[in-house]
């Protein structure tokens, strides 16, 4: 089956927005067993718009659209598929009373101009989209499938999940292409590179290394038949890499580091609580990103000032001596969280994330603490980027530190 | 002069990478008064490439190309071009003592494949490339222009801003493409569009209206001979609708809204603590992104628990009495917040982010409070998301919430 994406939208031939939405999509299609051949970007121009899903609906079996489904005058990609298609829109009573009920459920009253979303033509069947005013379109005719799923990835993502991804699995034939990442923290790209060099000489599976913000990542790619006989390929990979790597793996595929530090936490029963300086709150928020984190989360601390520390109990003569960005307060923030809130781990971190150097300590100075009542631990190290890239990577360091704190108990 | 990118390289159709070269060239372009109409992603397939160059020899003026310009097998965007204009292609003496003479610097002898990244064709003339092995092409025929530039982002960076943009420039008589775009927020993208409708029929400056994560954007662009008289044609534009939308219209361009809200505080001398159950610290993790923020921030509680709530001074008779999830909640959070940490303003957010429902209310039901100390203002909503748009949202909307209270002020 042959695929086309076009992304509609003027914003992204301005340069102004990435356009993740293809991507998204073309990396799911080799699992389909699913071949794309062309991707295009075409602006907000129904002239444009009606060119690209010609020549498309000419060359490809399968079309799949992002964009333009919005309620603006601006989004064109409906008129645009009936034009092309020569079918006339209208709307769908049914589908305009699904958008006025949705409007309703936010306490709004639907703008008219609204009512475009809820147009159709005749080959078209709406695709439900939950989290937006825009529902999609399947479209079949001629042996042929267009998609039109909505712009905001969001949305989109949900969309191709749901409702367009399992759709298409049926339909599908050939080969398909299964990939499986392991995700490592703790060696670097090189070091990773190193150890599984025996296993990047084979070609079915193929194996690959990536640095990625969240640890370095190895992928292996099988390409089969079917589904069943890639995972056969990709097996026995996977356990020499494993072999290899052991307990520097922490996860596969789309798990995340918090999601599965806090499935650990919780079948241990542990609980964690957390004392933050210059991550400002993203460590919390990262560990409640995870749905159920509230049977192990006791809370947090958003500790900005040196005052608020005291406050909360962290020794004011160790903050004289070394200074709010130092070791020595880092492991008294932990112990002081885990005490405050009655938690089995206490997390601190305290830092520098800049733009300017406090107490004298440069930009990118991280002080991160683990305190278990027992055997405290904690990492410092300097990485001098942008004020979010040292956030980011300081709430990476906490989680390790965490995972390595649960699994020598 | 009309422009179209064709990025070619079978990664991008894989979803491997992704084409941050396009973005990169299509947001330069305006400021040479160049319109982008088309871009395409490719694979390295000879027949299909030379169908898009094909296409593009057609329609467009300028054709920007990226990628397949390497010594290996799959680099075929030489031979393509070659093949679209029936030009024969042929090693050029100099320009292979040129590669040679790179190779040498570097201690390698040239491997023999290399040759070939020194051939051309009678229209074409070699853009030096001195960050890597492969030379640009700059093609003109038939009043066209074709530009061949490498696909590593380093390369094409370099190759573009020392070689082609000056170039380009030169030629360029289109004048000159500038944006100005208005944020806002607490209306929807429908009810933007309606009330800005009576400008949208302009077409210099043209307006367009964007939902996005921060609210609702209005752009408006101009295109002009110069960038001056483009700000003179934004002007009055930007003034009408600043007349309609007034103080929905929080910031412009590059603008966040945390920093427009911490400026705000900084200006007036004021300072906010937070404390946050749903968002679980994202909230404070936005406001602290902001440089110099330690100057107004507080400090925060993310106090997932009923019993943190209660330690921190939330009245447990009304979480008794409303539960966890309710505006009444909310406010004695803000308040609590802001006594404790002796701010002027405290925020409360406390919500059901979900996937299971919390005090039998549902998913994306958000309560988010402001305690200024005289007259306390909540916001209640359901938005029925993702746990990540969920918390997104109600960060937006608190700090919203947080600009009203202080332009009251």
């Amino acid at each position: 089956m042959r695929a086309e994406i076009i992304s509609i939208g003027t914003e992204i031939l301005l340069g102004e927005i990435l356009d993740t939405n293809a991507q998204y999509i073309a990396a799911r299609l080799p699992a389909l067993g699913i071949d794309l051949y062309w991707m295009t970007q075409v602006g907000d121009n129904v002239d444009r718009l009606r060119e690209a899903l010609r020549r498309a609906w000419e060359r490809s079996d399968l079309i799949l659209t992002t964009g333009g489904l919005g309620p603006t005058e601006d989004d064109l990609t409906r008129e645009a598929i009936a034009a092309t298609l020569d079918e006339p829109l209208s709307v769908d009573s049914a589908l305009e009373a699904q958008v006025r009920a949705l409007f309703a459920s936010r306490g709004i009253v639907m703008p008219e101009r609204n009512v475009k979303q809820a147009a159709l033509i005749a080959s078209a069947r709406a695709i439900a989209n939950p989290h937006g005013t825009a529902p999609g379109w399947w479209v079949e005719r001629e042996g042929r499938i267009l998609v039109a799923m909505p712009g905001p990835p969001a949305e989109m993502e949900r969309m191709w999940e749901k409702e367009v991804a399992p759709r298409l699995a049926k339909l599908a034939t050939g080969g398909v292409i299964v990939s499986r990442t392991l995700k490592t923290v703790g060696i670097g790209e090189g070091g990773v590179d190193e150890m599984v060099s025996p296993l990047l000489g084979s070609t079915n599976p193929s194996v690959a290394v990536y640095a990625k913000a969240d640890g370095v990542h190895l992928r292996i790619t099988a390409k089969a038949a079917s589904r069943d006989e890639a995972q056969r390929l990709i097996a026995p990979m996977e356990e020499q890499a494993r072999g290899i790597l052991g307990n520097a793996i922490w996860g596969a595929d789309d798990e995340t580091l918090e999601a599965v530090v806090g499935a650990m936490l919780q079948e241990r029963g542990l609980s964690v609580a957390t004392m933050e300086s210059c991550t400002g709150g993203l460590l919390a928020s990262t560990i409640t990103d995870v749905a159920g984190s509230s049977s192990y989360f006791k809370g947090g601390f958003v500790a900005y000032t040196a005052e608020m520390k005291i406050a909360l109990g962290v020794d004011e003569e160790l903050i004289r001596r070394h200074g709010v960005v130092s070791q020595e307060v880092a492991l008294d923030m932990a112990r002081a969280a885990r005490e405050r809130l009655g938690a089995d781990l206490g997390i601190g971190v305290t830092g520098v994330a800049g733009p300017e150097p406090l107490e004298d300590k440069p930009v990118g100075t991280v002080h991160i603490a683990l305190d278990d009542g027992r055997a405290p631990q904690a990492i410092s190290y300097a990485f001098a980027q942008s004020r979010a890239a040292i956030k980011r990577r300081a709430v990476t360091t906490a989680l390790a530190l965490l995972r390595r704190a649960v699994l020598g108990r």
